[in-house]
């Protein structure tokens, strides 16, 4: 044997969290508890059993299944349980356990999470959640309004003024376009700067409090002064796409004291998780669980009916998954978009009720071609409706 | 009309990055224009097209179809262009036009990029590349040998012990297994510390130059220490996983001057990108291109035959991912692992020739109960069969 023998690790206190998964592709019990079996394996010790030391490696480290069940032809769903010493208190290893290399092998797919008091107590969660961002805004009894500057393109100056007529016309989310970078025709600094200060001067005439998203995904060694720029000139929150730049960027900055603003998750290069429903993460433990974990307070993603595919259910899924109990951890605003136009919102109602970001961009243009207006008939459409 | 008409941008200069993606399950080449003409829409301005203004936002700014064609039954190939302005001078930015919203829509696939050299050249890409490695391992004309130590659960002192006998025993490449970050039971800077003295201390004895890669995939606000603690203490190389912390991460930490060395990524939680192949992206466009263009001197990746599904084809891809010209961006090192065995060498020879570097971590453990003895195999084995 290559290896000390047994093995005891001193300090594991037992405490394990759960991870379920979605197996597809087999065919009988026996092979479900295979596959099971080395997720159990791949996810931690990632060595050959029959070579592995006897005592805690074997019987703390390595995953535990505690439940398989057939659901359907050909899919079984496992629940398998890790201590918690294996996540080493961060969120980028906590991910890594639940998914690194299991990501690689098709027909495996993160169902949902649920993690002691002891785990979820290491991530402070959404600063603001829904509460928060409701009592942020004074929005106290109905769906928000969101909208997107664009098309890229215009200028800084350009997109400011549309900012200005949202904000005058009475949105309350004011974000960028996910595609608003640092563009030499549009850069960063002189865009959130004229779009914080035009959102201001509405909010001054309409005694409102739109706030102002800039978006922050940006390279790794520049998101912190793009944040503390946006801080600086009044921005009223962040957007930013945890697929581009890292979840645990967005926890690093929801986390930080110093900046202590909302912030909204934007789904961009983020959805090979879930184009397939056979493997990756569901849209309930991606767009609910995690964006939760990593502290957005709102959390973007295509809604069914529109240009994307995700289904009813699928979004169903992710508001269930934005409100469902994990500790201290905040529910968070669903903000479904995506192609959305006036005529979706009835329909939406029904799911959403009142814990709902509205999120219509393009459409916004298309009612009339004056902005202001467009904007009071979507809050007017969303108000006259509310739960 | 809600916009300003027309648009005119100043300074934008024709340069285009083109993009090649995979659509599948489209019945016509009418559907397929029409998906196309949704790609050059979604991954710029976002907006609904007959709402635009005239000008330069329509002619550079949304994509141009350059070049569609059908490959097989219900799978069209389409090449698509995007003015180099789009993506702002910075790999995140460049990722979101390439993919952003269009990895969440089905049937859309990334396979391959061409950046003109003004585009390209923003970018340092790998430090070392395959001849730096080489010159810096002095290992001039055969494969490279590289191992995990592993696993989980084993303290500082006893992987330490591991290295110190790979090392004896002629591996070129010792790395941390994936799944050690900063446990408990096995805290980061005593492992790092340990293992870098364990493998000088080997050097001194055989007279090689063999380099340990610590894990430095952590909480955001924590891998700039992390390196710096390891370049401290006389780690050779870093090893990363950018589904964990951002590719963009992987090129800021190999443009840094003052860290200078070698890195390795790790497909860990990046596997949903290829697990289909309908979405996500290609084996040759994500193994190989964009980690170049991420600044990794090797990619590790599952090999063929191993624990994991990717085919023959698909390794053949990466490969030649790794070595395709790409401007000054320099040729990387495949490293396929994911349970290779002696076994699998000769056949891997084939393919891979001298330029890949084999990794095999826990199959290492299995030829006898000597360390030392089962590394001088491997190395032997790899050194027999040189091309």
């Amino acid at each position: 044997m290559t290896l000390p023998n047994p093995v005891h690790i001193s300090g594991l206190t037992g405490e394990r969290f759960q991870i379920c998964y979605r197996l597809s592709g087999v065919q009988s019990e026996d092979e479900a508890y295979v596959k099971a079996n080395e997720i159990c394996v791949e996810q931690t010790v990632e060595f050959p059993t029959d070579l592995l030391p006897q005592g805690d490696i074997c019987e703390q480290l390595v995953g535990h299944i505690e439940s398989l069940q057939r659901r359907e032809k050909a899919i079984y769903e496992v629940t398998i349980s890790y201590a918690v010493e294996t996540a080493g208190r961060e969120l980028t290893q906590l991910l890594n356990v639940i998914f690194g290399n299991s990501s690689i092998k098709p027909g495996i797919r993160v169902e949902s999470l649920e993690l002691p008091e002891s785990l979820s107590s290491i991530f402070a969660g959404p600063r603001f959640g829904r509460a928060g961002l409701r009592a942020l805004l004074n929005a106290h009894d109905r769906p928000l309004l969101c909208t997107a500057i664009k098309p890229l393109g215009l200028s800084a100056r350009q997109l400011a003024d549309l900012a200005y007529k949202f904000a005058l016309g009475g949105i309350d989310i004011i974000k960028d376009d996910h595609g608003l970078a640092d563009q030499p025709f549009c850069p960063y600094r002189e865009r959130v700067e004229r779009c914080a200060e035009s959102v201001a001067r509405a909010n001054r005439a309409t005694g409102l409090r739109c706030i102002y998203m800039p978006n922050i995904s940006t390279r790794t060694d520049r998101i912190v002064a793009h944040v503390q720029f946006a801080k600086q000139v009044g921005a009223g929150g962040l957007m930013l796409a945890p697929g581009l730049v890292g979840m645990d960027t967005l926890r690093e900055i929801a986390d930080d004291d110093a900046v202590a603003l909302p912030i909204m998750s934007h789904p961009a290069f983020q959805g090979s998780f879930v184009t397939s429903p056979e493997n990756g993460i569901s849209h309930y433990a991606l767009y609910g669980q995690m964006m939760r974990l990593a502290g957005a307070d709102a959390v973007i993603y295509p809604n069914y009916g529109g240009r994307f595919a995700f289904s009813y259910d699928e979004c169903r899924q992710i508001v269930e998954g934005t409100q469902v109990m994990m500790g201290h951890i905040k529910s968070i605003f669903p903000t479904p978009g995506g192609g959305m136009s006036f005529e979706h919102i009835a329909d939406m109602r029904e799911l959403y009720g009142n814990d709902v970001i509205y999120l219509i961009g393009g459409g916004l243009h298309r009612h009339s071609g004056n902005i202001v207006e467009n904007a009071r008939f979507f809050s007017q459409l969303v108000q006259r409706g509310r739960s």
